[in-house]
């Protein structure tokens, strides 16, 4: 493949430095080896290119050729269906990849990201629907242990739901979320400790420093 | 497509009922015109059995011969990618069905159903971590309102991206989330109103008041 541009913010917050979701399409690109350049859009200046191809305002997207692709989950499949490295061929195992990168986003991402956002407000206040956030998660979490205690990977050697349950799970991880889970802290070790991962974080670090 | 078995739990409290995530692979199945049987699982004893399909102790799973699938999103890819009514055939087109498909599960729904956590508890305390919840769904919906009003389907014809995205909008409004997007409102009223949206909500109603 070739005309891979990845596009992100020029510039963000210290903040989400690291957490930005363009790492999640580094991460794909670099375990495939694939080559690709990166691309700026104002953070503070959002125009009507910029949601042209992101009609939410947010990053990251991929142009390949003349296919301008958003959302990372979308991104990382349409990257797995183009390299065995990132999405076993054999039917049954793609789909078990296809429905871990679903779980991935829609299972544990659903309550992850709004429990991180409270974290992120410092809000401490334990209200019912609080209450039912943080069970909500606490529920995933606890199923997601025992899964995950038993495998090294979702499914079988390591893929895109790897990528994105692990990238999920490190923002949790942040906020000291897997202190009860043990199994999934070492799943976020293990995944991050994978010099694609360790490359792509230090290329998005690199990145936005450059803009300070 | 023959030997579709459905899997939903055998009842639900009556909050729920007609919101269960079930209703999506129905409602994909009767746009399809695919035939298929409905299976049920005890809600209140969910055992190994049941984890083995749906790690997360949820539903619906799908069957199809000796392939089982969870997660919505992933239903409704594998039987898109087996139907032209359900995803379009040709690449560009698909390409979009499946990136609005995502933004259905990890922008918006990611917003919304947190925010119908805090709905569902009835919890109206203004903490700092309920106004970022708050404003991250009304940034996901002002947006998505742009792009609703110049469309009458997210991709050309309706798709399995329009199923996920309207079943997660009707549950916004359900609490009267939508009252200032009209479009987003006509979109709802719109999809709900088609005979396979109809059916599958009737038999889901169905489903859960047979087991009172």
């Amino acid at each position: 493949m070739t005309d891979l541009f990845l596009t992100t913010f020029d510039w963000v917050p210290e903040m989400p430095r690291g957490y930005v979701r363009d790492i999640r399409v580094r991460w794909a690109l670099e375990e495939a080896g694939l080559s690709y350049r990166v691309n700026s859009v104002p953070f503070r200046a959002r125009g009507p290119e910029h949601f042209s191809h992101q009609p939410f305002g947010q990053v990251p997207w991929l142009t390949h050729g003349d296919t301008s692709i958003f959302e990372s989950g979308a991104i990382l499949l349409y990257l797995g269906e183009r390299s065995d490295t990132l999405m076993p061929a054999d039917p049954r195992s793609r789909s078990e990849v296809i429905e871990w990168l679903f779980a991935a986003l829609n299972s544990v991402e659903m309550a992850s990201l709004p429990w991180s956002i409270f974290m992120f407000s410092g809000d401490t206040e334990d209200t019912p629907g609080r209450k039912s956030l943080d069970k909500f998660l606490e529920s995933r979490l606890q199923h997601l242990e025992s899964v995950l205690a038993g495998r090294k990977w979702l499914v079988g050697t390591f893929s895109v739901a790897d990528i994105l349950m692990a990238d999920v799970l490190r923002l949790v991880d942040r906020f000291d979320g897997l202190t009860g889970y043990p199994a999934c802290r070492d799943y976020v070790a293990r995944a991050t400790a994978r010099p694609a991962f360790v490359k792509a974080h230090a290329d998005q670090m690199a990145h936005f420093a450059a803009a300070d």
